[in-house]
């Protein structure tokens, strides 16, 4: 059974998140689905990043294990073709072997969340980033960015139904930056509890508009409580970039 | 009657372009019920560049005469309410004085077409730019450019349909650039020709897979028929991004 490392990119959009559910398409059952026509037996997809309902996807890893050994290119095109016309496609094909696991074997999970600052909705960016109408000062927000970095009980930043043995994470790095009336925070660690980054985005926001003084957010995760923190940034602006081994 | 000068964004594959047709939904229609809404009056909107059907843009103008004067910021939010939930808002609204018009005032028409390279399809990006599987040389494509910029009989790259007086455009600005596996061809010109852009890229596109030597673009240039040039490049990577005044 040799196994193939699969790099994605997909529009969260039209699926219900990475992982299998009865409510609805997710990506794991497409690319399985995909896979099972192609070989014409079952296939499992594990994916490094469980992706929340409407999450993007730039960078997220998956490994399938096939039953018989595959051209890399004429696999990712094979698996390119079933997909269609969903907004999911394999950008890449490694050979990996039994011991690479794509969720067990990530040491880095990167992510970015996009927000749009202008007076006008989205038009061309609609359900790709999130609309925030009016200023937010990106120095202040990332300032308060230090305070989050590091290894902490993350109780504040958990969402409800959260599976983690342990809200103790570390955050490698958490960081705001612009690029004309767009506002991109990036985040990297092993791994996250359940919202964490868009909880994190949510209270960070609340620094940009001002409602917060940058020292608030410390106090917020020092609370070890959710009501303690600012709300959840809606899924559309979060992207999965890249997963390191 | 106040005029006010609007610049527009929107995702051009929902609509039919820019003019109103009776085969399905225009910008310029969506555009004057949406004042009408306001207004509960007939407003004629007039638009610098009569995108065609797929195309995009990022700052399309039209101006409207409207009955009585608004608060700027007031008319903004007020049509954008009456556009949604169609992927067509209005960035800016400015006074224009009776002698502004959008379409004979314009003096430059920008416009930028966006191809990606690589092996994959596009999933976030599937309707906004050109898929090109493989390699395409830039700088043979910008070389290419050379021959075309200026004035000239542009009728190998004018489309059936065109309603233009005279083939002859100039051309003030044509250039290839690249980042990272995306392509993007921009164009400067006071007007075009029918498709011009299109055919343009389509013909270019030739030189970069190497399927044409570079001097043959002069060529087709010189051969003042339709027949001597590439395709026509599809609407979807096309946008509309800026008009001088």
């Amino acid at each position: 059974m040799p196994r193939y490392k699969l790099t994605l990119e997909y529009d969260g959009g039209p699926f219900c998140g990475w992982q299998r559910q009865s409510n609805g398409p997710s990506v794991q059952e497409a690319l399985e689905l995909a896979a099972r026509k192609l070989t014409s037996s079952d296939v499992q997809a594990i994916g490094a990043g469980r992706t929340d309902t409407g999450v993007h996807a730039t960078g997220q890893v998956a490994h399938l294990d096939l039953d018989r050994v595959w051209p890399l290119d004429t696999l990712r095109s094979a698996l390119n073709f079933h997909l269609r016309p969903q907004p999911l496609v394999v950008l890449l094909v490694e050979p990996a072997g039994l011991d690479f696991h794509a969720r067990f074997s990530a040491r880095v999970r990167h992510y970015s969340y996009r927000i749009v600052t202008r007076a006008a909705p989205l038009a061309l960016d609609a359900g790709r980033a999130w609309f925030v109408p009016g200023r937010l000062d990106p120095e202040l927000m990332h300032e308060a960015t230090r305070s989050l970095i590091g290894r902490h009980d993350f109780t504040s930043f958990r969402g409800a139904g959260c599976q983690a043995a342990s809200p103790v994470k570390t955050l490698d790095h958490l960081a705001v930056r612009t690029t004309g009336d767009e506002l991109v925070v990036t985040a990297r660690a092993r791994s996250y509890l359940y919202h964490q980054v868009r909880n994190l985005v949510g209270t960070l926001k609340l620094v940009g508009e001002g409602k917060w003084p940058v020292e608030a957010v410390e106090r917020a995760l020092l609370a070890r409580d959710r009501a303690a923190a600012g709300p959840t940034a809606p899924a559309h602006g979060l992207y999965l970039t890249r997963i390191d081994y």
